[in-house]
């Protein structure tokens, strides 16, 4: 009998995820603690042993308001670019765009917002303002033939609004691919969607850009950002933003989570079936080494487990 | 236009689910700690007022093996027993069946393995011999008009074998339907389950057991329980057993997590209308209680969201 479970788990899900890490920006971005270019840099290559076929690795922004990210220019010129993945960075306007193409960035980020409020209250403009700040960078990007990505934060509820207007993501989507850019990310900045939203915005994003450019970025904040992925597959979405060992905390709630973990996101793909190109084990070093630089546990379930079951062969097997 | 996200959003999902809340039974005995009788009593007690429909209370198992049950009798005895909720007795073997028949129990649960190497080590005995032993606690509780609840442990992966056979678990369901039990859990008792497999288990069950009768028991250790919770609900399973504030850890691989929180998977159910009849914040207050005697946070990401949300409230508005 063929059930409707049976035809979810078998039938069109994506066979293929891209993952892009935002461990590096995202993640590094929101941590206290300031970190080492150096180590930084060994982050990324790590991370791309790993296989990542999507990196965001450092932002050009205010050296003053963002200090975390001062070094930008520093570390994407000395980490390793391989072939075949992207190293995306964040650019908020021209000025900075013009540091990145100095820099020789291919690929570069943009950041908006589905919520009036948090945009007022994040990036100090209007989100039509923003856009129109933005089209300047993405007509360069696209003159020099970069991968332009477009995120949409607040997607799924704001921590000022509240809730968020499923009318209003289409509305900033539709602007953001008027101007150009390749890639829309719409992000659950604040983790409070369930899989029913996920179902809804998708759904009215399908006729305004197609599945296999758009991504979804969730926050583990409240422990749906799994759940939320899968109801994203099961819409046909294949793009998803992860963080490794879920770097970067949650802004809005102090020591709660925030961005959903690489490690959590690849256990659960594998499981399924579903190609990520990503090496787990490569994956748990990469966390690893930046968790023991930051001096704390990573909040990724899947690596906890991963790392306990690793001790557990160590301590069976002494003369490996 | 009706897309196949749409769709399982909207239609055939389980308007209300029963949540059996095991944190405890299943919670607390697996924490080192020793709590208090009064503490476990106040727990359950708070625990009712939240609203929980369902209770693994205690466990008449044996003081020599399972030390933190060795009260069962006087905490059965102490808790409000609400009109209309289940509180659930674990029960192993006849001779502990007449305490339980003493203490006035009303509901009992017992509990064996889809997997054969799990049930040895675990049970210490086979599959088929302790469903064997279960058929005269069963005959004896369906005398006296209990009901009667038989958890399958690693059915989704097994910690000794590795994977365990989708028909083992259909056989094992078989076998405990046959001796008259009410309700099947089904027990990812180590958390690698991914959706798919939900959506396979739950496929082979559909034929064998009526779906109302049918809980899902997921471990968060991967991430993956809330992800496999939406996979039981997208195949018409509306049961689900949870734990506050994740109480319980995992016994196979030590500081990883274990039950889902109840938290959590409330928190996702609210978010896609369906009904659970659990106050959240008076859940919160039972996870606090319970934290604060076993002196550690709770492995609740919904938890952690609420309390940090609640302490802005607070400082927001002193006069209050």
């Amino acid at each position: 009998m063929a059930s409707p479970g049976k035809r979810l788990a078998t039938d069109g899900l994506p066979q293929r995820v891209t993952i892009c890490e935002v461990g590096p920006r995202d993640g590094l971005q929101n941590e206290p603690a300031p970190v080492a270019s150096a180590d930084k840099i060994r982050f990324c290559d790590m991370l791309s042993d790993a296989g990542v076929p999507m990196l965001e690795a450092t932002s050009f922004v205010s050296p003053k308001h963002v200090p975390q990210m001062a070094d930008a220019a520093e570390v994407y010129g000395a980490i390793r670019k391989d072939p075949g993945r992207t190293y995306v960075v964040l650019v908020p306007n021209e000025r900075r765009m013009d540091r990145a193409l100095e820099a020789g960035v291919r690929a570069v980020g943009v950041f908006t917002a589905a919520s009036e409020a948090f945009a007022q209250a994040n990036i100090r403009t209007s989100v039509d303002r923003s856009v129109e700040t933005f089209s300047g960078v993405v007509r360069r990007a696209k003159d020099v033939g970069m991968f332009v990505r477009a995120s949409v934060s607040t997607a799924f509820g704001c921590p000022f609004q509240g809730a968020v207007d499923v009318a209003d993501v289409v509305r900033v989507c539709r602007q953001l691919l008027a101007i150009g850019v390749d890639e829309l990310s719409v992000a659950d900045t604040i983790g409070v969607g369930t899989p029913n939203q996920v179902f809804d915005v998708v759904d009215a994003l399908r006729d305004v850009v197609p599945l296999e450019r758009l991504n979804l970025h969730f926050h583990d904040t409240r422990g749906t950002a799994l759940a939320n992925i899968l109801a994203g597959l099961q819409c046909g979405v294949s793009r998803f933003d992860a963080s490794a060992g879920g770097l970067g905390g949650c802004p809005f709630a102090p020591g709660a989570t925030g961005n959903v973990a690489t490690e959590d996101v690849v256990y659960l793909l594998n499981g399924m079936g579903i190609e990520t190109g990503i090496d787990l084990d490569e994956l748990r070093a990469a966390t690893r080494f930046m968790s023991e630089r930051l001096g704390r546990q990573p909040a990724s379930r899947a690596y906890a487990a991963l790392e306990a079951s690793a001790a557990r062969s160590r301590s069976a097997s002494p003369a490996r």
